[in-house]
């Protein structure tokens, strides 16, 4: 008897429970017919309604998630160059009008001695995400001897042996080591140094190695990439290029964009508009920044295409930062003794930097931007409340019906205001 | 006395405002016990409940803050190849058998007659987040000279003197530059061009040098990360790897993991998982992507694993597209010219990418997720009001409880309703 | 006349719809003055809203959208370097005393033999985001041959030819390939080989070329970024730095930590406080990261710099990963023989590594924390909510006033409640 009624109480219980659990809460409201309220109140809401999904939805596209992209890329140089006639370049190149530099890049009536390839002028051969192409060159062939240091190196200069001494980081920045001698060179006499010798002369430019038709070779870029968050894969070689297409096609920003082969007088023009300045990075060497672009928006379409554009990094303000050149050697052995050739190598160094951001639907910053939107909603509430007790005639009133007070309520017939 | 009157008002003011301040505005609900209008709202509730915690919080991990990694590699080859019997590699390759390329790449009764190591074959010897390994080369001893181009380079072959003008950019992937004579190769009249020669002749093969044994080569692979928010340093090579157990693993997806040591035949399985292709990427060279991947979660251990990835990144669909190559030379001087040693070198450039993410717990996303689902929660109230108020019985009895009209309020007598 | 019907009656409709638009429905409320709630509910509000100013916005900066940096990095080396005395470094040097180590790096009574500069130690000459500077090595002149293996090769040594036979994978990682013969090397018999010979000895100290003056050499790392978002483009070469001020700075953590010219003994002491480890670096070569970190606010200032920061990454604890070294070789022509100079280098790998994060107001992140913030602060309504209904002395009269229930309602008289 007594488990019939636990049973019957547990029963009881338990049906509360889902009655309190199956019931709703809803708030009491006063509905107010003002024009002047209700204006504040729809524009307030229009204002905040048009940001979320005007701006936040549709601009800042908030309802997709985003991927960076991951890649891959290797290029190839294709181009001969040459040398010619024993150039003197002159020295105050900044002030030679763009004609100078048009006669001096001009193959007409050139005799070539010495051909060079994509073995000769790529160092190294093979990079990954760059690729160095030498435009001129200053060769100086050396033996470990001592000799005078170069005039123009701080200090080099002197007068007797103790001039040698005490000479600090001022050695630095010299070709060798300073042995204590002072020597004659020319008609200066320089501190002799222990190092390759003779020291490269920066002025003599005789030797100054331009390399004829640089501007025409091309570079071949072929980039892999992938989204990994939304496992899509693409290439900048695209299905419809063959190969006959590859060995004619040549980029150009507007009728064959999708090439990806550029030619380098086209990119440099593109780097720096300047012509007299294009010239000057061919004897000076320049760094180019190649960016390969991906904006890919995978609701609309699976396709994307990449966008490359060609900036100069190496400043031509200072005369410090410009240009572009390092040292390397080629090495040999003449009656045993080691013989270097040394090249101060200038030319243009190309840098590939491939980034991109691929948008796609998603829900959960669908969701956040509508929680949060929301949220924001409620202000256009908060700012009609107040509008309502503070800005109205019949504020009094409004308060009154809105705003219940308890303890007023409290201070009268309790069973009265039971039902309030 | 004024002054106390007016100390007695400001601390009246200071007390009203007190009382304002302590005061708590709730709002006023209508409690319905409808099984229809709560199963409306509770199933709202329970779906947004679940969306929010189970995919917003747990799937996506919308709890944590997340890093990127930042990373250093270096590479080191080991393995011994060499070069055996002169081969000839016929042409028409995609054609053979598995057979044929197995018994290419066998060592059996092979001459070695010359050895390489990775002072030769990684070329260049030292490179960052990147190596190349040549697995196959042409060899061509040339000097500057006037020769015949090669047959199949465009618009080669002439009649006569006069076809070696108007060449245009025909002669841009020539190997030298057009003299403007028509001279005898072989059976032909080539245009002679002014080169080093001569030429690379890439039909002949028996100058082809397949190296022997690359397929046993092996790459250890030190790879130290950092996840600089969180402060947590990680690498590759783990505090139980000791010197002979480095010595003696290798990788393997199953069995060993996490040994950094890899086996070029076992990755080059997984990138290409034909059997002809892995040779014929020995054969014209491949490039393959190792990606290693820190997918990190430190809320519940900080001990993470990287896991390594192949993948082919030279397409096989295009003949453009497929392989590795490029050119080098070795240098020399004979009798005072300089003569050099052309290399067409095919191989493996392998490029090692890093990448990862680490989320930890962070009280900012935690609070954004929870505030922005607080906000979605009201549409489970948005949808059981328009429930209320439009699909029950008593839709126009729960519209007048829930709605006080202050108009109609108005028009009645002021006093008699001033306590609503 | 019906058409006037009409027409009034649709311009009805359309004045009660506007009517509806224009309406405002505000909650009504139940105000309590009560300490006790009103502290819970100011207090909950204090300490949510403090957390949304305090933290996510002014400290996590959660109205600003961030950016990372797209970078461009070249880098120059200076400085000579020096073989001298035949030096024999020791092999037990772990064991040796910081004053061992500085006799041994002193520049006293040196005899230098052999100079070297940039395009000696610098190898690769050129390449991008990394630099190695050789500080040590090992030369070793070979020719193609049969000779005995080294000894401490795993498995080299052997008693007669049948030893020689079933080396398995031992063989991977000696100079050459095996022969089959036992011969004898020194006072022992080693397996005889096929290899570039004699082979590299890496026990014979005497041969060991510790390069003089390393720690006095230079790097000046030029480094361009851009911040794509926000247009923004910086460099760390400072519009005040002048060719003299660089000729001469050096960069130092507090005297001066914007020049961009970095000496090697300075940054290698940061990367390693430990004096005996840093001089074993230069023996046995290291990884060194060099981080170059911009964190840019953009809405204070549009300058910003760059901080520099230097960590060792090849680890001191084990034997295994420590140092750093590769091999190379020289390539020579005698008596129309290939002849090798096999170096294995010791040096320093630089690796630089640029990041960084800027911030700037935007109204889409600061609209997302106001939104979830505004959703978050009603937990403060929802905890006083609690406590007024659960934990104070009038909860039952508190839930009177504010819960309506609309069933007992119904149960009355209709019209009486109806104005409810």
């Amino acid at each position: 008897m007594s488990q019939e009624i636990n049973k019957k109480k547990n029963f009881n219980i338990f049906k509360s429970h889902m009655r309190g659990f199956m019931s709703y809460s809803t708030e009491r409201s006063a509905t107010i017919k003002s024009v002047k309220i209700g204006l504040v109140y729809r524009i307030a809401q229009i204002l905040l309604l048009s940001y979320i999904v005007g701006w936040e939805l549709m601009h800042n596209k908030g309802y997709q998630e985003f991927d960076t992209v991951s890649s891959v890329v290797t290029t190839k140089v294709k181009g001969q160059g040459f040398l010619a006639n024993n150039l003197t370049i002159e020295t105050n190149l900044k002030e030679k009008s763009n004609e100078y530099f048009e006669n001096l890049f001009s193959l007409k009536s050139n005799v070539e001695y010495h051909m060079l390839d994509t073995a000769d002028y790529v160092i190294p051969p093979n990079e990954y995400n760059s690729v160095f192409i030498m435009s001129n060159f200053l060769k100086t062939k050396q033996t470990q001897d001592r000799c005078p240091e170069e005039s123009t190196k701080y200090k080099a200069i002197c007068q007797n042996d103790s001039d040698c001494e005490n000479l600090g980081s001022a050695a630095n920045s010299w070709n060798g080591i300073p042995t204590g001698k002072c020597i004659r060179k020319d008609n200066k006499t320089n501190i002799k140094i222990f190092s390759w010798c003779p020291v490269e002369d920066e002025n003599d430019r005789n030797e100054d190695q331009l390399i004829r038709n640089v501007l025409n070779f091309t570079i071949f870029i072929k980039n892999d990439i992938e989204f990994k968050k939304f496992k899509k894969k693409l290439r900048n070689v695209l299905p419809y290029h063959t190969n006959s297409y590859l060995q004619t096609c040549t980029y150009h920003e507007e009728y064959d964009p999708h090439c990806p082969i550029f030619q380098l007088n086209y990119i440099l023009s593109l780097a720096e508009p300047d012509i007299k300045e294009k010239y000057l990075m061919m004897i000076k060497g320049g760094v180019i920044l190649i960016e390969i672009l991906w904006n890919c928006d995978f609701d609309f379409t699976t396709k994307c295409l990449p966008k490359y554009s060609f900036r100069r990094f190496d400043t031509k303000e200072t005369n410090t930062a410009s240009g572009f050149n390092f040292r390397f050697a080629n090495r040999y052995r003449q009656n045993n003794i080691e013989v270097r050739e040394l090249y101060k190598a200038f030319g243009l160094r190309f840098i590939i930097n491939v980034s991109g951001l691929a948008g796609k639907f998603s829900i959960v910053p669908l969701m956040i931007t509508i929680g949060a939107g929301i949220g924001l909603m409620s202000i256009s509430v908060i700012v009609a409340d107040c509008v309502l007790l503070h800005c109205t005639k019949k504020k009094r009133l409004y308060q009154e019906i809105k705003e219940l007070d308890v303890n007023s309520v409290l201070e009268k017939n309790f069973s009265n205001s039971v039902r309030l």
